[in-house]
């Protein structure tokens, strides 16, 4: 009989390994359980099919479970695994549409259970129209009640990723829509003159934002009311909330896996765990972060892909290996693109760096093309080396491919003089003739 | 007496020198001779300018010779330098308002005199209406004729990064374009097969294209009535004749300098010539290729901001050098961007590579985004070692900025595998989750 490899996860992560698994062994057995009732899916189109830009969440959907099987790869959607026993290798499984229990014994497996959305205990978190963002039915949930409800006030809680871009979605469905944050800052894995770009776009378009304003209850019999946050009452009749995510790693503590520092599963480059038997991928596991060299916490979708790339090669008999990451990431918050990379320069110096940064201001094309736009660079570097450590980047067009030339520096190790030396295109539609990333590295060079 | 430093021509890479020099050294003394009425322009706007997206030719104009002045820096327009002395360190200067000729002497020479269009013997070819572009002059003269004469029928000769682009401004005009090249493609640096998207578009937008068409001659008696090419008479009441451009070296050759393998100044990694006290910069220079290790003429202004920037600081006392170029460029026709990095795959080979290439289309950002469009991506690589030689990228959005990260790449001397492992953003607006520069990369290290 053949031996039998289980993911345990449909998302990004999980999908990448099956599909990688049998691209590299046609002769293996593959099985998916996916608690949700869908596999394969653009998580990050959620906020963007919540606005209404994207009419069906089918849409979303990179590759039904049909075309899996079509594949050879069994997909069991709506299927929760309970427990996983790692040295007798099975599993416990419940058929949520059922409710049916069964065991599935494995000789590999792949575990991309995932993140899921932190939920301290704040009174009232369970109310009606308190929604997280998370699975295809989650922005299914908060686009019906869009609809069917009409709120007039809504509050996000939370300035993340998430929380700036269903700003964009609240407001686009006619919402008066409050932002809190208990931070001083949106989105903290920026440095604070970077994030203030974000807050400045964010009031342009009415968004009422408020930092430094922790919550402390939702109000409401059957179904929220109210928000209460730094002693102040908002008004609310639905909340988005979205204070982080947290890797998914209940089984993966039961089934004894070592998690890493930062509370994830610890993966080497080849994804495996620290059973021989189990490889982890995407946002339950941790990922080598290349400026820092040490382990971190990054959940992306991105970076998913690829672990899972690597998982399903080396689960299938393949050889693969993932480098890690220099932590990348793009948002979109109204007009306004804002992009990362590397370390900013607060988490440089959390991380024992002699940081130090320039911030330039230049024009995302020729000055003398119409619709030229600011960009705002920032290039965080090793003070004496020279050393690059991350850049930021806010801009109307070309911020995120921008950010990536970064990216690219901070992999090859460069120093701020290194990136100047960088023959970058130019064309008065794209680009000034000097680059502000090259500006900026010429700036930081002195 | 202070140190005189003169520099001949001021177009981008004379004026990066002269203000560079300026802020390298207080002391001495900077004299600028330039031939057209104007210095420091954006010459790559001159098609937007000719098309009417820039209102006036100012708007091009990057510093005034007066800002210049303030800064110390004597600029004069409309003096042409008709010779050179080397070794008497004097120049011949021609005032073209007055006609007064006089000696100038020189301590050091910076000879930035550009690059040239290429004009052949072709019967005609001194017909008004018939226009080659080059200083703002240019610009201006087409821009009037295209509102004066309002011409029915324009034929453009030559099918490179001018040519595509004047097609666009034509068009703009109501005129009726014709556009003939001499050889079986157009943009001769790219490849055959990323050259024909821009073909396609062209020829979308009504641009008459004729391949393989060779200019006999040109019809017209006080003026341009018809082009001869291929055997067609084409009807033209305006003609741009834009075959390439030439180092401008009369003066370089006059003063004895050595000329390199392309017949451009050839310059060492300070922009030295082979005489000492004489650098140069610019269209005029040579250009170091980090890909194929070769001198190379490759006139762009990038490079020409570049170079003087670095021959500025020499000129002055100062040590810059200037490591060279990946052959970077980028145009844009009609809705099209198109970029290149490196070398072509019939570049490669003309250099003794070994290569190969993948090309792959992906979408410019996720499928399920509106508006996104086809994004076709061309990596060239040394067969066996994945050793990465060149891109080429041709799309609506993303395109220039994309190559850059290629350009990277080749600066670090990576392999496509290398490529493949970058960290790159993603954001359903602005990419699909794995970037099309991975999908290559991958594809190619297969």
């Amino acid at each position: 009989m053949s031996e039998r490899i289980v993911v345990v996860g449909g998302g990004a992560a999980g999908m990448s390994a099956a599909a990688k698994a049998r691209r590299v062994n046609s002769d293996v057995e593959i099985v998916v359980y996916e608690k949700s009732g869908y596999v394969s899916y653009g998580a990050c189109g959620f906020p963007y099919f919540i606005k209404g830009d994207i009419p069906r969440i089918d849409n979303l959907i990179v590759r039904t479970p049909e075309a899996f099987a079509r594949q050879g790869i069994q997909v069991f959607t709506r299927h929760e695994v309970l427990e996983v026993d790692a040295d007798a290798g099975t599993l416990r499984v419940r058929d949520l549409r059922s409710g049916e229990e069964f065991s599935q014994s494995w000789d590999k497996l792949v575990l991309t259970t995932g993140g899921q959305p932190s939920r301290p205990p704040i009174p009232g978190l369970d109310l009606a129209g308190i929604f997280t963002l998370r699975v295809p039915e989650d922005a299914l949930a908060i686009r019906r009640w869009l609809v069917e409800e009409q709120p007039r006030h809504g509050v996000i809680v939370g300035g993340g990723y998430i929380g700036v871009e269903m700003a964009e979605a609240l407001v686009a469905h006619g919402v008066q829509t409050t932002l809190v944050e208990m931070l001083p800052q949106l989105l903290p894995n920026m440095d604070a003159d970077v994030a203030a770009h974000v807050l400045d776009v964010l009031v342009r378009h009415d968004v009422d934002v408020r930092l430094e304003h922790r919550v402390e209850a939702f109000e409401g019999a059957d179904r929220v009311r109210a928000v209460v946050a730094g002693g102040t009452t908002f008004p609310a009749d639905i909340v988005i909330f979205s204070v982080g995510v947290r890797p998914a790693t209940t089984l993966a503590v039961q089934a004894d896996l070592e998690l890493g520092p930062t509370g994830a599963v610890a993966v080497d480059d080849h994804q495996r765990t620290s059973h021989p038997a189990i490889w982890a991928a995407g946002d339950v596991a941790e990922v080598h972060h290349l400026v820092t060299g040490k382990p971190a916490y990054i959940p992306l979708g991105t970076t998913a892909n690829k672990q899972g790339r690597v998982a399903g090669t080396n689960v299938a008999g393949g050889e693969a290996t993932f480098k890690g990451v220099v932590g990348t990431a793009a948002v979109k918050v109204f007009e306004l693109e804002v992009a990362r990379t590397g370390l900013s320069e607060r988490e440089a110096r959390e991380h024992g760096f002699d940081a130090e940064s320039v911030t330039i201001e230049a024009s995302d094309r020729a000055h003398y093309m119409p619709g030229h736009a600011p960009l705002h660079v920032k290039l965080v570097f090793e003070r004496g080396s020279k050393r690059l450590l991350g850049g930021q980047m806010v801009g109307v067009t070309g911020v995120a491919k921008r950010v990536d030339v970064v990216a690219a520096a901070l992999h090859a190790g460069w120093t701020t003089e290194e990136l100047a030396a960088l023959d970058l295109s130019y064309h008065p539609a794209v680009a000034p003739v000097w680059d502000p990333v090259l500006v900026a590295a010429n700036v930081a060079s002195r």
